[in-house]
């Protein structure tokens, strides 16, 4: 039973997931199995992962586009005990909540940047629909979306997947995103992603993508070498709340930016994750949904990671021109 | 010249420093030199590195026994205007502070746990006696003192040292770690990290060593498999201002700690970071220093440090008791 404990300082939750050790490759140095034989994501191997929750198109059994499971390792589940319990001062919970695994294609190298935008505009799809599904449990209060692209990224299965996790408590991260946009609002009368998108629309220099519904910058205090946001123009809290047919354009561009950044770098490493307001939250005037994307070029950025102190060696309008000039950055 | 940038949403201050990317071996997958014929903080290349600023013995020459220099690819430089300029709705300052590196040793491959308990003390003695003395300039707010051992952890060079960051700001870690060790206090009374030793030191579970002066622990809600911290018994909430008598005792306590971490996980990397008030803050009775020592097992972790959400597959009670009885963690 994966356990969520509380760091007495900083009111920090953190997931103790022992069952997940039991995973493949985890911890090993070795490269992602490339041999579609072994992949259990792959056609043909459908047994060897939990069953379909959905797929693309609905219901089908053997001819999927795209298939959603539960993780086979979860890092949360649905059983267990709700409310907060303690260990002498410390604070702990049941690891409620769920662990889903979007396998993005019956490809196995079919990337990100490589699929047509039909085909990416059904992950974002998914991501919406199965947001929806899942926050009718009044339990969970956040739903994380990520994606994890290449070893040094912490991908365990080359296969292109994305991950769905549920949880009982927003992460302490986004809680202070939160308050910083909340306090920016206090301060200045004005949502600070607004803000933002009005000032590099105006600049152009950290501009890495564009189109009617979005913008892709490298923000003005990137922690990493080429880090990438994706926001919507119109001012909307919850991923999960986005129009529908505005997954065409965000496909697009998400499109466009990796596919930049994979020329830049090649064979780079990447985080992608969907930045939303708690699910059970009601629309606020204040956050403001988007992407970010963290390349993963260097083992030296594991201190900054651990410390919250950054540095970055590579300014974001530097990396902005590479990526728009087609420039190869060399390590 | 480097720069501090603000981002508008956290507050976070991020240090964008081009020049540090000149420096050898980042971004490379490659290992580290072994060779100390190639190795600028083997004796004989003195010339290689800027001058020594400290040595012991002190004034010493060929025949150190530890150097401290200038960082040659600092993160941060003496030289800038004070104060914070604007771009628009954004913040930065000058990148004003410094950069040192000690070299823990003259042996090439004698690492931390190899080193005598006397070693180590000059290394800690080090530390205090060049924090009071960088802490005169009150344009430095913070002094960050921590080791990257192994590739993994961001090392670019095999050869032991560790490195000393001043800087005009105190990371936001630091602010909210402060923050909620005072939250602590006005909502239980005491001082958060004297109540985790309390417990610790009763229920023996999570202890990994003990001295007169000292306790080290794996943490309640650790973050990453078997990190582990070291605190002093008594309160105290500046590492500098540390009684020198002590620093055999830390010693003793951090060569005891890496080492049965590394019969656990050989060849583990880890960062090692001192946790301590700002130096030009009073004394506290909320905050109380510590070190903190996260071993990098997994590129998993890259993911949860990106994001504020982390996932541990070891309890630290499981941690523990593997250090202890010197078993080895199986991969």
């Amino acid at each position: 039973m994966p356990e969520i404990r509380k760091d007495p300082v900083f009111g920090r939750w953190v997931i103790i997931a022992s069952d997940r050790s039991l995973r493949p490759n985890e911890f090993r140095g070795e490269a992602t199995p490339e041999n579609p034989h072994n992949c259990p994501f792959c056609p043909g191997h459908e047994a060897e992962t939990p069953p379909s929750i959905y797929t693309i198109p609905e219901g089908s059994g053997k001819d999927w586009s795209l298939r959603v499971v539960m993780n086979k390792y979860p890092a949360l589940i649905a059983q267990g005990r709700a409310g907060i319990a303690a260990e002498g001062m410390y604070e702990y919970m049941d690891g409620i909540g769920s662990h889903e695994v979007v396998i993005e294609t019956p490809f196995h190298d079919r990337q990100l940047e490589d699929m047509s935008v039909s085909e990416i505009s059904g992950i974002f799809r998914t991501f919406v629909l199965r947001v929806n599904e899942i926050k009718k449990d009044p339990g969970i209060k956040y739903v994380m979306i990520f994606k994890n692209f290449g070893r040094n990224a912490g991908a365990s299965l080359a296969h292109p997947h994305s991950q769905i996790i549920a949880m009982p408590i927003a992460p302490i991260r986004v809680v202070q995103e939160i308050d910083g946009a909340r306090a920016y609002r206090a301060e200045k009368g004005g949502c600070v992603f607004c803000d933002i998108l009005k000032q590099e629309m105006a600049g152009g220099k950290r501009v890495v993508g564009e189109n009617a519904d979005f913008l892709a910058i490298t923000p003005y205090a990137s922690r990493f070498a080429f880090e990438t946001w994706i926001l919507p123009k119109l001012h909307e809290s919850h991923f999960e709340r986005m129009d529908l047919k505005l997954t065409g354009s965000l496909s697009g561009i998400v499109k466009s930016v990796i596919g930049k950044l994979q020329v830049s770098m090649e064979n780079m490493a990447y985080n992608l994750v969907v930045h939303s307001m708690p699910v059970q939250d009601q629309a606020s005037e204040n956050y403001h949904w988007h992407i970010e994307i963290m390349p993963k070029l260097s083992m030296v950025a594991g201190f900054e990671w651990g410390t919250g102190f950054y540095i970055n060696t590579v300014p974001p309008e530097d990396a902005a021109e590479m990526m728009n000039s087609g420039k190869k950055y060399k390590l």
